[in-house]
């Protein structure tokens, strides 16, 4: 069943980001039908008009959000009326709903708002029970159907959960179940992970096996379509173990869990406590860390190290270090990573040091370069990085690959 | 001039947020151009074949966003080429930097990497600075442009402003002038500070003035047209100087201008250092203080003290403080602010104590409870604040809120 989104609105054509689409696009997906098509357009007679039909012409269900309120730009309904052939009429049981709005909420009501209860003959009307525009409904004789919904994304979700979706499941049936699973990977780029797993990507159909790069991660997204969801989720469980192997050593966690939650249990599961010096990270590790409720049990709390004499007074580094061998080194890094153990009594330490940049950069050390220090009861860890991009995301790379080299580190124990 | 913006991939349809597009609508309104349709359509040969004629049968320029990437689900060029029936072939210099680039960062370089250098005959080639996919133009016989360009947010964003606005520019003369202001405010909710300026809501025309909340913070955007820029600038300075009194109080900055940005540039101007003792907030002012290039100037650095044993050690707050008031308490705060200030021998100190939850509360200490102290000069100011939501909410709440009453304090010198 093939499904087309029309977000109408010219605020949506001016840069407004769009929420109802993505929300419609994923709920209709997780109900096993396929949405091909999204279209925006402006509150403009005839561009909608054209964009409905089109609509029409190639998907069994439409469904438009946007346009449904009082005013004159507000004219959703009344392209589809025109696109249909259909005329309007005031119907009565929305008045006296929209009447009895304003009324509980003691508020004036405009005349204008008698434009929401005016419907296409024929219409299902939907009750909104978060606003005064009712949504729309119109079976067409070849079978296809056309929904309208309110925009605002309360009035939008709300109707779409209580009542879209049931009338969906009453007009077409349930249409399977799709399950869908990611695993999430760090520290090998997109083209060298997808020719890892090439021959799955080309042979895919059902589960289907998606790339997507996200804040510097790249996660792999499986999808099944099943007549029940344990034939998918067997379909997903067979389909990753195949390609398992293959990119196990940089999968770090599953759906939703972050390098900070995953790097977190593992902490807990061994009872570990943990200490960071941090310098060109600014204290983005420790809030990584402390996003994960109950991290107080392992987080003891780090040193945000800017300045040489913080690094040499807070964290131990000796000053000799720092005059011999400069503050961004391999030598600084492991000097902060275990004193900063040591002063914090913790079984972990980090040190990340490096020039974030745009300026501190010598014709040695680049900006982007960066060293973490991992130590703790296996002796110290250390590795160097040459990131790129802006300050922020020199920053967000070293945060993601130091909390990926302690995951390391706890897992090599 | 009609614009039509496209954009590609399967994941949009599976339900992900779209920011591409409304980047790019943004920009091209702001420049004069209409844009009047966007589609959305997933990596799929035939489909997106019909949207790309579509989109060319009514719309002067065409620009999609997504798949220029290297995989085998990255079609986008390809189906251009065959919509307008051109050749593909490789075009060298984008092979020779592709190559340069996965040099440069000691990559190795997948082979399929160079499916991206493949372009249609007669392509203009753009250049990307920010990754490794290049864009596209093709001007058509008819008059028309068919502009390809990358979809990762960064590499889309560089790409249209460094090279593909000056080439409209070229191509179809400068569209009119759109000028935008944003008034960033903190600390009034955004039905109260609609209340304030009310009047010129109602009364808009050009300029128009939208309310958006965005990460915490009211935007107060006012946009103007005009003939020329310096006659939209005129009509925007005026309504802003009408608008100001207010909600003065709330604004901290203009634009691109963030609170670590603002305080950050009062530190500079009063040749001020800062140190942090944060509890609740993990380091995550820290991490926002040091976003801002040159932040080394005065942020001398700061200390994540979870533990009542750090905050003792490390921050100097005496042990008969916590006792008798508890970790989360004024006293603590305030002895947190005036403790790192002392210990890392800085202008400014903060304390930043609370509970981000979800536990941790107590009958008397709810979840939200937090306290933030800002020591200096001027002695020390202390404030108490109940914020809810999650617990990233309430860590995010409570560092504008800190970074807000740092710049307070710093303006009240």
């Amino acid at each position: 069943m093939i499904v087309e989104i029309i977000s109408t609105g010219t605020e949506l054509l001016l840069g407004q980001i769009n929420t109802d689409a993505p929300y419609l696009a994923k709920r209709l997906n997780e109900l096993g039908y396929s949405v091909l098509f999204q279209s925006t357009v402006g509150d403009n007679r005839e561009r909608m008009s054209q964009v409905i039909q089109t609509a029409l012409s190639r998907s069994d269900i439409v469904i438009t959000s946007g346009g449904l309120g009082p005013t004159q730009g507000d004219i959703t309904k009344e392209v589809t009326a025109s696109v249909l052939n259909l005329s309007m009429y005031l119907h009565e049981a929305s008045v006296e709903r929209i009447k009895r709005f304003f009324a509980q909420r003691h508020l004036g009501m405009a005349h204008s708002n008698l434009r929401q209860a005016m419907m296409p003959e024929g219409a299902i009307v939907v009750d909104n029970t978060c606003g005064t525009a009712p949504g729309v409904i119109l079976e067409l004789a070849n079978g296809k159907v056309i929904i309208h919904l309110p925009g605002p994304p309360r009035e939008l979700t709300v109707m779409f959960d209580q009542s879209v979706i049931p009338y969906l499941n009453r007009r077409f049936g349930v249409q399977g179940s799709i399950v869908s699973k990611v695993l999430r990977t760090y520290g090998l780029g997109e083209p060298l992970l997808e020719e890892r797993i090439h021959q799955f990507i080309l042979a895919q159909g059902n589960p289907t096996i998606a790339l997507l790069a996200k804040g510097g991660e790249i996660h792999v997204r499986l999808t099944a379509k099943g007549e029940s969801h344990a034939e998918a989720q067997k379909l997903i469980t067979d389909l990753e173990n195949k390609i398992y192997p293959y990119i196990s050593d940089y999968i770090f966690g599953f759906d939703g869990e972050t390098l900070e939650y995953i790097t977190g249990r593992l902490l807990a599961a061994k009872n570990f406590t943990i200490a960071l010096a941090e310098s060109c990270t600014g204290g983005l590790v420790s809030s990584r860390l402390t996003d994960i409720p109950g991290s107080s049990n392992y987080f003891t709390g780090s040193v945000v190290c800017y300045s040489n004499h913080i690094k040499i007074e807070e964290v131990g580094v000796s000053a000799a270090i720092l005059e011999k061998f400069g503050a961004v080194s391999q030598e600084t890094a492991l000097s902060m990573a275990e004193g900063i153990q040591r002063k914090f009594s913790a079984d972990i330490g980090i040190g990340i040091t490096g020039i974030a940049g745009p300026g501190g950069a010598t014709p040695n050390k680049p900006v982007g370069l960066v060293y973490i220090a991992v130590s703790g009861p296996k002796g110290t860890a250390l590795h160097e990085h040459f990131f790129n991009g802006s300050r922020l995301d020199i920053k967000n790379r070293t945060a993601l690959t130091a909390l990926n080299e302690l995951r390391k580190y706890l897992l090599s124990l």
